[in-house]
């Protein structure tokens, strides 16, 4: 009642985000509010060009600044491996371990029928095509290690294994720097089925 | 350097904001590139309304739509008690106890001479010139429980003793639902200082 208007809605705003609560967007919104009108315009208008410039790549649907991204445009990639994953993000995390030098392909999304997430609404008709129609020899399924992950890459290794590809599936195990006794026992189970010799 | 610019443009503005990392940024960044163009125009659009219409009190300095906040222009509040926070959050957090029905004023700090926060830059000279010329019979200190907030209130004291109000400070103690087991040890030795008579 006594919070005003324009505040409670850039409160509202802020929360539709992931990861921020009602306590944060009203931390943040409050932050915005002491500062500098430039501190909160060169937020916006590096929001407005995050809108107006970045596209999806119309190959592998990484965001990307033009039509083709620069890893899909790129000679010094390796051509024959693709790696299939959930989202954008996670192309960004797996560049920075610089231990794999492939090619891409984003999903947008995983399995979820209760969501009304359907193989449709994923670009799963896209994977295909390129891995019909290109030198692919190895697809390396890096979705995320839950139901839903595990669900997709199942419904994606049967319709591979058609074709005549190399699948292949990250690893599950203890996290490096991990600790057994408070790992969990699925990841601990894992770990055990997963086990390579040495 | 795989990172389009826009992007990793959006990511550093987004996490100069307090509590945001670069993980949380990225997310953040990445969840609006994935939404549609109107979430993005509606959270743009409420920030710059947030900076277009909201000012600050000229009394209390409490935020406001107008030149004078709501609380202050209020007929229905104890104009003899005034409550001395140190943000605008604050007034938020104390006015949705429905505990206090005073006046506040906004410090817009606490003092920390080593970040070169002194009191020159607080709104102190404002408090003492609404206490001589008001009918303000309590001032209640309520700054966070911590080095600067404690050095604050001590500060505030002193000046204040030279006038006729009476100065009191919220308590300190065991928060509600907390567990003496698990409550650091100066919490609970100035939960025994503060023991009241039952």
């Amino acid at each position: 009642m006594l919070i005003a208007e324009p505040l409670q809605k850039a409160i509202d705003e802020l929360s539709k985000l992931p990861s921020i609560g009602k306590k944060t967007a009203q931390r943040l919104a409050i932050h915005l509010l002491k500062n500098d009108r430039e501190v909160v315009e060169s937020l916006i208008t590096s929001l407005r060009e995050l809108k107006e410039k970045i596209h999806f790549c119309k190959v592998c649907f990484n965001i990307s600044v033009d039509d083709i991204c620069l890893i899909c445009k790129s000679v010094k990639r390796d051509r024959t491996v693709l790696c299939v994953v959930e989202d954008a993000s996670d192309v960004l995390s797996i560049e920075k371990t610089n231990e794999y030098n492939g090619l891409y392909h984003v999903l947008g999304g995983v399995l979820n029928p209760l969501s009304g997430i359907t193989a449709e609404s994923l670009k799963i008709k896209e994977l295909m095509n390129r891995v019909t129609n290109n030198e692919i020899r190895e697809i390396i399924l890096a979705l995320n290690p839950n139901a839903e992950g595990d669900a997709t890459s199942l419904y994606l290794s049967r319709l591979l294994k058609e074709t005549s590809v190399k699948i292949s599936r990250i690893a599950r195990g203890l996290p490096i720097g991990g600790d057994i006794e408070f790992a969990d026992s699925a990841t601990i189970g894992r770990a055990f089925i997963g086990r390579i010799q040495v």
